[in-house]
């Protein structure tokens, strides 16, 4: 009963390719989930929650942070294209309003109850948006990267962040947790982070093999974190 | 529906005081659960929480590790009838043992589904009852010191572990965070810490006022770490 299916936008010049999942079979408005792809640009993986989460009975919308075509299979590839998003936090940060307002206008949304997932890079761009001030309840960053070059900008944050992050990720080493819990704290914004033991990089991406670093499928912290994630939208966006 | 009393035992020369309680109404085996009280000795907050986990289906005993009538009103003396089972570790295990036993032969006890809580002081009483080798399903602390003269002791916890932090808890400061999360990796155990930002010691006493240093209840925090226990009994003891 999920209806899936890409959707090209426009930001500025750039030609995005998003995608949606939604059970139409249902009506009534519901809360819109943004979920945010990783560096390789939006896959099948980021599809696969989005249908999760529709099936849970959210408008869930992907947006295509990198534009229609963008997308990498090999980490220098990954690297190359998710660089200039990584260092330019503005454009990083408008790409991604623009698909929370495609999302926020899609019909069966209730523009009160809007909240923003997103996985590795995608964690930088939820946060990068709520930081930006965007009218989001809630912001869930799986395994993401926690710096800014714009810390103080996390007084604008107007909804509740949780962050759900592999103890031992090498990718996000416990300075980077610090500063963020710092980031956090001094801008007063309601937090949360859950570590998870034995967990590195990527743990919630079942392509990976279960082992290795610096990124591996750990099925336990998966479960658990898309736990965590639901008793935080029962929390913000019920 | 829910029984609950006092129950008097022996520990060596020790009598203990503790406390039970239990839906007597319903038939049937349910999971037994560990509840370690606070440095001041056991009294009326853990006994609320044995009936909110009766209330929950589960069999609550809360041991008492100082002994009968040693009990403490005042800062001072809550560290000095505390300070023998902060230092001698090997005394808390035994004491807290003495408890899981009593806990274990309720005959509504399902003694494969037995787990173990604490509070503060009683943080550090279930984490070296687990670390003494019980066999505890699952242990949790809420706003628990971490630190052990025993890390290696790790290696013979048997069940999981659930920790429930105070981010800016200035009693259970980063670096013994730190050392805690190395202790577990390093042994291995399948554990998860919960760090809510804004929160100190003790955050979970609705009878603290709701700030000031360093202790202070958070009604948030307090909250979503009940719901974190739930969800890890769900895990662990279902």
């Amino acid at each position: 009963m999920i209806k899936s299916q890409e959707h090209e936008y426009q930001h500025g010049s750039t030609t995005c390719q998003g995608y949606w999942a939604v059970d139409e079979s249902k009506s009534g408005t519901r809360p819109g989930i943004l979920v945010a792809h990783e560096w390789g640009g939006l896959g099948d993986y980021v599809k696969k929650r989005c249908a999760m989460l529709a099936e849970m009975g959210y408008v869930a919308f992907a947006p295509d942070i990198f534009g229609k075509g963008v997308r990498a299979a090999t980490f220098p590839d990954c690297e190359k294209i998710s660089k200039p998003y990584y260092e330019d936090r503005q454009l990083t940060r408008a790409r991604a309003k623009a698909g929370l307002d495609i999302l926020a206008k899609h019909p069966l949304v209730d523009t009160a109850k809007l909240a923003a997932i997103g996985y590795c890079f995608g964690g930088i761009v939820v946060l990068e948006l709520a930081r930006s001030g965007a009218d989001l309840k809630g912001t869930v960053s799986f395994h993401g990267q926690l710096s800014t070059p714009n810390p103080a900008d996390a007084k604008s944050i107007k909804g509740k962040v949780l962050i759900l992050h592999g103890a031992i990720d090498p990718v996000v080493p416990p300075a980077e947790v610090a500063a963020f819990e710092k980031e956090m704290e001094d801008a007063k914004v309601d937090w949360q982070l859950v570590a998870y033991g034995g967990a590195v990089h990527t743990f919630t991406n079942w392509n990976l093999p279960t082992s290795g670093m610096p990124a591996a499928y750990n099925e336990k912290a998966d479960k658990r974190s898309w736990q965590a994630m639901q008793n935080f939208f029962a929390e913000t966006i019920a």
